[in-house]
């Protein structure tokens, strides 16, 4: 018998004969020679079957393949006749597992809705493929780039007690006979409070918002990378940030190769991208935005299409910093030389993908940050162990939040972030 | 201005002079001279603060020096007199960064209520460090051992529209006009359905019980890892996952030596262990314990009793398989020689720590499989999503699932598991 190899292994098998097992995503047939192209979700290759080379068996299997049937299939690893580096199988035999018929996707084009509602089987299609496999490599990379710059990881809670931030878009339920319980908006306060344990925080997890927009950019469910790092001031939060978002578009670039050419990515945008990323103050974006037409003020954020106008000027992402206090969260430390501005930063993608990343340095002054929460209403009962981490050793740190979806919406060029997460929630939808 | 390094990277700074920060965990002075034990979060070292070495502000610090005050320190990395492989810090300057008055968990004994309550602090503590030290190797291990093995990562959904297994302990609430939200309680049906797009997928999330158990064992917030495996079957199921628990235990041995010693861990135990682990059927063990006074029957499941103990007995880890069908999920595979029993299996840990994986061969036949739904009545226009992955081009496939906070207690030795999450929810807390 025959050794079974994935399909991304098929290149260290060249000339020898093995089993592959898989889905046939692609068929065409001229009589005698099937072209069978296996999907086995570490890639794709072309099986060529010709009737002369296959039992009575095996021609009857090729007889009634369908798309999307699962088969075995063994046969010698060849070098493609003219394809360099690319590897296809000549079959031998061939069996089937499960035979599809009636395949609900077809080659004709879906509206959004029919593929949400499948989107247990449009997970196989090649695009949305190719967008976890980018997915995949982005968190590890993430991770690894974490690993390798001493952070431990602190898994931060997704049941709490009191709203973060944003109060008005909580998902809430009962907690047995405790009280309210609320699912987690952001990790950050957590890490602020662990990161006296262990210096250099971050946790990876899921996060809600049951908020009632309908963009392509918002999900109600989707991932956040928060760090938190002792001792590091607003320049060294920017700076671990780009080399953090440089590790990623270098591995992305590397193992995903095939994927983003299935995407049709045009990588030489993220190739181009070098650090240190460009730096402007909030006050500096809004001129250049006022003076294209925008109608953001000195004392608003950014919409979409502030975002577009300046990927339009800039081909390398931006960090926006200085950010009016006002229109940022409490718990950001101010600028020493005007206290009406944060030390923040938002790292804008390019291209238009928006905001990548944002960041600050953090108020650590206990006396400070309570009259941040009474400025701000928040109820300071509720967040005695996040001032505890002001009043036993406080130290000077900084941190950032990086939203997965929309870092792989930017990595993959994909508009829609609903295509990025593999079972999005919106707010029409939370099946399948 | 001297290098400031992390206290992980001293050794490499032997004889030269850099600046250290972090908090201060221990302390005692003898007038002339004070010895700091000092943390940053990457490991412990101590200061030695010679009065005559210091300059009159860094000796007007020493002397106003408190338990988990964060200070800043330069001075000479040199070798521990006496102990090999240890550096310590001869200071010649000493900064306050912020003092700590009245630190709330003291070196007397807290009890578990009052340490839970100061959850954000306590895990400043030398064993809290330790254990999410470990935690984070494991987590690391992981990750690292799926991605080598081809798996891609599939974040499955916390919020879904139905119960997975368990129908009795759901969290539940208003997802907009849609309707009830629930809290997932485990990502494998998702993995099931994206396994036909990647062959080999995991997820790493929490999960929710919303469980009235007190048990030490249990939490209502906790970390699982699924896997799902195409064309593997029942025994090749076993032995991935113990390659991967081989794998952690390495990892953790290796990185985490001074973290095991923190937590008087007999590492012998776990560096003892060796593959294949030792794999008996339900029934094999039933007539094991059943000798030893056990009141476990062919048709139960082992408790906490009875899991002590086979600890007793056997100081591998052991795979117990083929379990009577109706005490296990719908969705196994039953033993084709027999379908009253399924080819499902539980590996126990040793020294009485319990269950730490638990998987099984899928049943991949839509109709036999929705005759076992009808059998366990579970909703099936709920979970025709499911279904489909057995409609379309149907494979054999295994899959298994690890509790991370059983790993983690198993590993560091620690019994309760409360201690291996960093914010732990139980149904009595879920506050800080």
């Amino acid at each position: 018998m025959s050794d079974y190899i994935l399909i991304s292994k098929a290149s260290e098998s060249c000339d020898k004969t093995v089993t592959l097992k898989g889905w046939i995503s692609n068929l065409r047939s001229s009589g005698k020679i099937s072209f069978i192209e296996l999907r086995d979700g570490s890639g794709f290759i072309q099986v060529v079957a010709a009737k002369n080379d296959l039992d009575e068996a095996s021609i009857a299997v090729a007889g009634e393949l369908t798309l999307e049937s699962a088969i075995s299939v063994t046969g010698v690893i060849v070098k493609h006749p003219k394809k360099e580096g690319v590897y296809e199988m000549q079959a031998t035999s061939l069996e089937l597992i499960h035979k599809t018929d009636n395949y609900p996707i077809g080659r004709k084009e879906h509206g959004p809705d029919f593929l949400l509602q499948h989107r247990h089987l449009w997970l196989r299609s090649k695009k949305q493929w190719a967008i976890q496999r980018i997915r995949d490599t982005a968190v590890y990379a993430i991770i690894t780039f974490l690993k390798e710059n001493a952070f431990t990881r602190i898994d931060s809670p997704i049941i709490t007690s009191t709203a973060c931030e944003d109060t008005t878009s909580l998902f809430e339920f009962e907690y047995f006979d405790v009280g309210t319980g609320y699912l987690s908006q952001s990790g950050q306060m957590y890490l602020e409070a662990a990161l006296a344990a262990h210096g250099r925080v971050y946790d990876f997890g899921p996060v809600f918002r049951a908020e009632k927009s309908k963009t392509r950019k918002h999900l109600t469910e989707f991932w956040m990378m928060d760090a938190e790092m002792a001792f590091f001031e607003h320049e060294q939060n920017m700076q671990i940030q780009e080399q953090l978002v440089m590790y990623v578009i270098d591995q992305v670039l590397t193992q995903n190769a095939e994927e983003l050419e299935i995407l049709e990515r045009d990588t030489s945008k993220l190739s181009g991208i070098k650090a240190p990323f460009i730096r402007k103050t909030h006050s500096e974006i809004v001129a250049i935005l006022r003076e294209r037409g925008s109608e953001i003020t000195e004392e608003t954020d950014l919409g979409a299409k502030d975002e577009e106008i300046l990927s339009e000027i800039f081909d390398q992402p931006i960090f926006i910093d200085r950010w009016p206090a006002k229109i940022k969260a409490f718990y950001m430390k101010r600028c020493p030389d005007n206290p009406t501005f944060s030390l923040a930063s938002d790292l804008m993608a390019t291209e238009g993908y928006g905001e990548l990343i944002g960041g600050s340095e953090r108020e650590c002054d206990a006396d400070v940050l309570l009259k941040y929460m009474g400025e701000n209403k928040v109820p300071v009962e509720d967040f005695e162990w996040y001032l505890d981490a002001r009043r036993y050793g406080s130290v000077p740190h900084s941190g950032f939040g990086i939203g997965l979806e929309r870092l792989v919406s930017w990595l993959s060029g994909i508009d829609h972030i609903r295509e990025t997460i593999p079972f999005p929630r919106t707010i029409y939808r939370y099946t399948p």
